[in-house]
């Protein structure tokens, strides 16, 4: 990792540690990388809905951070931040199991628009099921703008 | 509202009320009837991201349960639940104000997917803000097979 | 209608109708008005899918083309052009008829983004049928950018 | 390839075939595998918008097309057909280039639903762009009930 790499990885993980919902839903930040971010949470009564698995909401809040995490991996982060534009995401599994990480990825950087996808496993012990796919738009907005 | 409105509103608030997210998250069902369900959460330091917006998470959340419910009052609840099989969400606004709630429309009943339609204000006073739009396609699920 | 909302459909219909692929389908520019375009296709052997019912790329023809251009209707199109983002679009019944006919409708207009639903209903005589439901995101780009 | 393969094959290009839009929009059926299509078409006049790129109704119709196709290639197709739930399509590039090709990949067979990834490229010699995502809900449905 170089030093760029390295201030790029604490850049994102304190902007995300600052958010009172991140603590809210007790998530981790796993991984920074360019272009990839993975985002997880462990299971806990209060993250699930009536049938016992992660709430819907749960996966989105994963997919909505982990998303727009990423895409804030590629942008020049001195003039510019993100904000997500939209997104679209199928549960395909029920979200059982112990731990549910959102795995984002870059699939095309771009001046204004940054597309991501990423995929939601749930983990038993050693075994991972996909749970979520997602399709994100990432707006890159000039930090003056977001500031007026 | 006739008896079989009461008993429908009834069950679909015990089902949402069944959720630990949904306590989790301090929101409150507003509104049930036949073909539309309002969920709100009220402004709490926990619920926004760094800028101090609600978090995209919330937003989520609110549009899942608010469009599985309203899916939930056009089937045949003695013998079908619903689960969330998709939905695409736009951010149009930034999600200030003191209360954020979502409205659900069913668009198209159907007899194993249900299409709903959701619009999420912001509330400032009694001022109401656009801040996202969503669709979603809702799967009915015979109780039998979740069960299993 | 005005004078400028005349200049505004004018230069609507005449950008569409540059379109080659606008003629292929046979499409046609119902109507044009500030927020709204309708476009619709009448049915043709050429257009159908092998159930008989209108190709879902028809209908996707429709929606990308009647959302850019009910986004184009709320831009400086002195200095502003339009290019689809993304869309997201639920068929909920087969589109037979003999007609099929698009309405776009600009739910947030923005500086840099513009989001449009959209509602395609298919025409049998003087019956209308809901067969698509969408959502867009149109971009606003600088018509000096898209030139170079 | 074996005699279970190459039936699977031959089934789902001559039921793509029997599509009169296929013709319309000149498209080559370019791969047949369990769990993955490609479908292609070459530049014409007829296909462009007004600024010389594959109109977006074109990219909508390989991405439905090669999905649906996919999705069919996973169910059992003696007594289960296909239909389009819904996709959404992120346009990432403008569509230049000789030959537009779409490759759509299965990423969750269901019983009900399939879950399929597409990505568009646009070929210029042996250049391969990327021009759009997609990921779409396919629902298997039994024949007798496409027929009734």
């Amino acid at each position: 990792m170089t030093n760029d790499d390295r201030a790029l990885t604490d850049a994102i993980r304190s902007a995300l540690n600052q958010q009172g919902f991140l603590h809210h839903m007790g998530a981790s930040v796993d991984e920074v990388v360019r272009g990839q971010v993975v985002i997880s949470v462990q299971k806990r009564p209060e993250l699930l809905q009536q049938h016992g698995f992660f709430h819907g909401g749960v996966i989105a809040f994963l997919v909505d951070n982990a998303t727009t995490a990423a895409a804030g991996t590629v942008i020049d982060r001195a003039t510019q931040t993100c904000l997500t534009a939209e997104y679209k995401l199928n549960i395909v599994a029920p979200a059982l199991g112990d731990r549910l990480a959102c795995t984002a990825s870059v699939v095309k950087p771009g001046r204004r628009l940054t597309i991501v996808e990423a995929k939601v496993h749930s983990h038993t012990g050693d075994k991972a099921k996909l749970v979520a796919v997602a399709l994100a738009t990432i707006a890159n907005v000039e930090r003056a703008d977001v500031a007026a």
